[in-house]
């Protein structure tokens, strides 16, 4: 460091942005400790002090110091930046600086910008009542929890995308750095466009200790670090220390470094400089846990160890000699030099805090409902497949999607606000009419012969559904559309994502002051029923199930059983916002059922008798329901019905199927479930119900159990049986085929006559054949006979 | 490289082993393409050739030159090597050298080591009937299926621990190398103790693409891997190229110096010298995405590039000049110089394979059942709690589980067969007791303050549920014994690496030859109900739902509602073999309720009637049944039995405990499950069931629905309501709590009188009480008063 450099704060200022930051960490222990007296105005007693201590202070010193120099970069540059606090543990330091900047008193009104406030303040934190320890949805600034960790990165990534302007600071602990997410999401660098996409300045915090053990990248010397990074690209900037003072130089000093850095890798870049990927700034930002806190306890080290990490006095309020320790570490803040006698902070310590919207606790990026335009969305009909007659037609569902998805990118190039992700995925769900429009995003060297690569496509592929999920979630909370495709299977990967992310949508709804986000749309296909050739390990259909957990008014599970219908599924949920939807359609050449028209109005419904598959055209009560959900159940379904209706005639059967599963459910559980009147009126109070099923039964019969004809309903489902065999087989392996569906009318409608059973035998000679064709291990194979109609067996490259 | 490495190879050894790769590469298009004529006695027909053409051939040729190349160093060293195939898709290559080397034949007698056998071992392939393409558990030497990617290399780190004269060599595709679990496996090495762990040598296998893309790494330069790895603290070797011999001479060369290196790294520390973490030798393999393939089709680019990713030449069948390019690619591996007229590997190839269990695909380290040695167990009553009487006592279940844990470590020092994994929540989880026997395994370097670290220490604490998962699984499948505790909510992380390891055990079990292999066990603390600290973002108890989606023969779920009842499901799940055990218990302190002998009897059954808890104790059949399941259910049940025993004299209340949740299903559907006759003798036939349930509500109704009783079952649990606050509003928040529960009985039972309306009224009166004590946002918060007993208010550090 040169003299030059560390004027970058002159020797006031270093002092001012100390009281500063004194400030905050004063606020940070408060909240763990006070319930009262909260500027030490009289001694501190017992009841001042809350009764049950919660909070995690070791992280927090290090993210107020960060916030309170990234406040003077921007005002200095009048940059917008986003802080993105990885290690969300940290809460009462988001809290306090957002409260030091006013945000806080202007989206709460109750908690003032005098003594009253800041006692209300203190209460409140990690109390019945009040708000969660970590930053939340009720934090202001904030657009990532950080309860579970690894997804701090990936959000500041999905932030940057398509926001120029915007620099997102992203606190990465050393705890989630070892995790699985954090570790992929250095790669984020190699998707980052300096032309169109904003900038991301990681700030690796190095204090050395996770709970109960030191982490990882703590104990590293600085050589093997700068290689690591380096490795992956970046520049890094060390900040390393104890000393406040020298410590405040030195950040500022090296923010100064990084933004000129930003600065001029964006310029060279907009000015159409070649640059292939930048080596972005990173900072590496080692000070002690629990800085500024007690050395040590009761003869324990605390300062710079893991006891400092939640509450480094215990018991403050029952033992004396810790509340005097307590009240030493408070005093050692100076509270004359940062608020005045009405608990207000001093105006020149409010004179370092950005203006308006530039706080970071204000700024329109962390409430991205501010920023949400419409997406604009052609007229899907537009996209339908002909449908001249129910099955009169083949085509792959999501092909037809992929050529709707590329005119919605098509629409809004302009306004750059819509993006696909994949795991390397999108060519093998069929949905590359995409690239007619747009390419991947790729900052990594391009060869003549790359297919569609190039800086600021607006398709994310990368062989992690992490990096896919935190990049969307980052993308939507920011005011942005995207869809999400995946495997079925293996979207599994980020169940515990999207549990966190429904956490965060369930109770940003409840804020008045968070503006409605886009929705998080999944389009899952290769789906259970159509991975037979890569096996069991690619069947898994539960994630519908993991998803119906959530609150009613988040999630949205869609099954299109053909194209049209998933032209307006995909169309319909991108318009919506706040909720994470969820559609299950196949990808391979299958039969059409419904025109355009007939989709729409089947869709609106979300469910409805097919009259024109079932045998009931009198009108009156069925003898059978035939319910379906999902493409294949529904082809199996409506093969059964014509097996039936050739061997046993006179039955009665009524076809329902369902689009939105969430009809199923009681109108008072989900906004879109039936009442029981509608719901009898589809299902009967009485008749049998055979239910085919895309993925496992029990989600029926949880989702109906409460209805009056349950005790009827009968489910086939995916029950955990799969290889690699037919299409066919698939289902048969299930029980969920034709002749099992048929065979399973036949049982439960009471009264058939002797062709019912002639039929049943026939079926089951059937099965018998079927089964013959598919031979144990180890001996002869026979060929695929083609009676497997309509189930393609070619392969297609890229499955 | 010098003369003298190259010396590794003569001329005639590396023309040698050149002949035996291309056997296997051979071996490896006729699994992906022919029905028959396997040795191309006759021109290539359509006939010969599979109608639909499934595989993956980009990485095969890679993957089959390691194995080969390994075979030498077997051969030459008598070391035993575990080949971890993390490109699983490039199963063609394992089962090729698997048949190669003999162990095929021996497993599957059907396919034989002649033509017979070779045209049925292509014929097998991803057919019907036949076997997955991915290395799967049917493929001799694999304990790692690749499907889903992300864990070839915890798999690796997890196989070595404890394993001393092993060698992991663990390939690592440069698409898997981009999932977040993988990027954090790099860190296995600050595990890795060279004194009584083995060796784990990456190979990362750049062939530069995945389905439709080019890998990140695949187009890093040199420079950055070097700096990347040696980052992470390994000895990087480069081994780049495409003509075949130059490449064998430097692949020999590369792995007799890394061999070298494992040997005296292991030499050095085991002889005592101090070593702190190793530098342990990485390989980085750049060849062609499929090498030696057809370099053109249809005049587009296929070998080194993606479209040499699955199938390289489509439609071989039908397209005649397809067929030609085939068979000319075929003929070029030169079959007169690999096998003989009948299709037997030639002697001097055959000569170059390894003897007996030496082999990969033979050897026991992959068939970890057939190591498995029973682990000891104490007797577990000598750490029960005292109970004098239910309730009588309070405790924290998962401490005294620590001190039986700590002497399951203590009896099995010696064998060195156990570990237990967290995510750095050991001592949170309140399993401190560990601490006396072992310590936490750490390779980094040791401060002198530092808290039980060590190389060789028997506890795994990262801050990863991925690796904790995937190196438990590698310790399991390789034989050896071990738990894992996590925060039940953050479990959800590793969801899809539960599917796949269910889905391994199910198909291993199926298989003769596979050796059954230790349980995996969980412990699930820190749960939804005591997470009222932590807040909605570590309240989610849907794991088990995920779990009960698998086949019941794997899974068992156990909800034992205090400590004694957690010692002795803990011992049990220890003694089990290939399943899945999840554990789910409290770590707070909480009232006990059964004595050891009690307890034994209870988790026995799995479920019983606590007669002592209910008011029936005449025989007689009561009025409503309590069932619960949990232990703050059970507790919250208890109390409101005590409740109505006092406000509502007259009712005959039962009180069903659940330990075993699979005792719930109906008992075709899984081993535990009642008859419904032992079901109804339970619950009744007709009387209402109050179920205060653990998790989500429908988990219950879906595992009952088909009982007999199931329409007059109500069950609270969790609806998804949460926040920070106290243990007890968490009840109330869900309607779980005494109040509610008792309202349900009083509404549900028909009948009573007067002074059960007075009762209901009161019990309201106390929920209003209670609410006014957990105030709204803003709003002054009042003091918590100590009435919800017996739930602790303190927190304790660590949490």
């Amino acid at each position: 460091m040169t003299d030059t450099d560390a004027a970058a704060l002159s020797d006031q200022d270093a002092v001012l942005i100390d009281r500063y930051w004194r400030a905050a960490n004063y606020l940070s222990v408060g909240q763990i400790y006070l319930l009262d007296n909260p500027l030490l105005k009289e001694p501190l007693a017992a009841e001042h002090i809350k009764p049950r201590l919660l909070g995690h202070w070791g992280t927090t010193p290090g993210l107020n110091f960060i916030y309170a120099h990234l406040n003077r970069v921007i005002r200095q540059r009048a940059t917008d930046v986003l802080y993105i606090c990885g290690p969300g543990h940290g809460g009462p330091g988001m809290v306090a600086n957002t409260w030091l900047e006013g945000t806080y008193s202007e989206i709460y009104p109750l908690i003032g910008d005098d003594e009253d406030g800041i006692r209300r303040l203190f209460r409140q934190f990690s109390f019945p009542g009040g708000i969660p320890s970590h930053a939340a949805p009720e934090t202001p600034g904030s657009i990532h929890e950080g309860g579970e960790l690894g997804y701090a990165l990936v959000h500041a990534y999905g932030a940057a995308f398509d926001n120029p302007d915007l620099v997102v600071a992203c606190v990465i602990g050393d705890g989630e750095a070892e995790t699985g997410p954090l570790a992929a999401s250095w790669h984020g660098n190699s998707f980052l466009d300096p032309v169109h996409d904003g900038a991301v300045l990681p700030i690796l915090h190095l204090n050395g200790y996770k709970i109960a053990n030191p982490t990882i990248m703590g104990r590293m010397d600085d050589t093997a670090l700068r290689q690591l990074f380096e490795g992956f690209g970046y520049e890094p900037f060390f900040v390393e220390g104890r000393d406040p003072l020298p410590m405040h130089r030195v950040m500022a000093t090296t923010l100064d470094r990084c933004f000129d850095r930003i600065a001029s890798i964006q310029q060279a870049a907009r000015a159409g400089e070649p640059a292939g990927k930048p080596r972005w700034p990173l900072i590496v930002l080692r000070s002690p846990k629990g800085w500024t806190g007690p050395r040590e306890v009761d003869g324990k080290k605390v300062e710079g160890f893991w006891r400092a990490h939640q509450v480094p006095i215990a018991e403050a309020r029952e033992n004396e000699a810790h509340r005097v320790l307590l009240e030493e570490w408070m005093r050692g803040y100076k509270l004359d030099e940062l608020f005045d006698i009405d608990g207000r902070l001093l105006p020149e310590l409010r004179a370092l805090v950005p203006r308006g919207d530039k706080r970071m606790g204000a700024t329109p990026y962390a409430n991205g409902g501010r920023l949400r335009r419409a997406l604009k969305r052609p007229d899907w009909h537009r996209f339908a497949v002909d449908v001249p007659c129910p099955g009169g037609a083949i085509a792959e569902s999501t092909r037809s999607a992929g050529e709707y998805l590329a005119e919605v990118l098509r629409l809004n190039e302009e306004a750059r606000n819509f993006r696909v992700m994949g795991p390397d995925e999108t060519n093998s769900n069929r949905l590359n009419a995409v690239f007619d429009v747009t390419n991947r995003a790729w900052m990594e060297p391009i060869e003549p012969y790359d297919d569609h690569l190039a800086p600021g496509g607006r398709v994310m592929e990368v062989l992690s559904e992490h990096l896919c999920q935190g990049w969307l979630e980052g993308y939507t909370l920011t005011g942005r559309h995207g869809l999400f495709n995946c495997y079925e299977a293996f979207v599994h990967i980020v169940d515990s994502m999207f549990n966190q992310h429904a956490k965060w949508l369930k109770v940003s709804r409840e804020l008045d002051w968070r503006a409605a986000v886009p929705s998080f749309n999944y389009l899952l296909s290769s789906h259970v029923w159509r991975q037979d050739h890569n096996g069991f390990s690619h069947q898994d259909p539960g994630f519908i199930d993991h998803v119906v957990n959530k609150k009613a008014d988040v999630v949205r599970v869609y099954l299109p059983p053909d194209a049209n219908t998933l032209l307006r599924t995909i169309d319909h949920c991108l318009g919506t916002h706040n909720r994470i939807n969820v559609i299950v359609a196949g990808k391979q050449p299958a039969p059409q059922w419904l025109t355009s028209q007939q989709a729409e109005i089947h869709c609106a419904a979300g469910i409805g008798i097919w009259e024109w598959a079932g045998t009931d055209s009198d009108g009156a009560e069925p003898d059978v329901v035939m319910a379906c959900a999902g493409d294949v159940p529904t082809l199996e379904t409506i093969a059964a019905v014509d097996l039936l209706r050739q061997h046993v005639p006179e039955l009665k059967i009524r076809v329902v199927n369902v689009v939105d599963l969430m009809t199923l459910q009681p109108h008072e559980e989900h906004p879109h479930g039936l009442t029981d009147a509608d719901f009898d009126a589809l299902f009967t109070r009485s008749k049998p119900v055979i239910f085919a099923f895309h993925g496992y039964p029990w989600l029926i019969h949880r989702l109906t159990y409460r209805r009056t004809n349950h005790h009827n309903i009968h489910v086939r489902g995916f029950k955990e049986e799969g290889t690699t065999t037919t299409p066919f087989d698939m289902v048969v392996m299930n029980d969920l085929d034709r002749f099992h569906l048929a065979m399973d009318v036949i049982a439960r409608v009471p009264g058939l006559t002797g062709t019912a059973s002639h039929a049943k035998q026939a079926f089951r000679d059937k099965l018998i054949e079927h089964k013959l064709y598919v031979c144990r291990k180890g001996q002869d194979m026979p060929e695929i006979r083609d009676w497997t109609w309509p189930y393609q067996t070619a392969a297609e490259a890229g499955d």
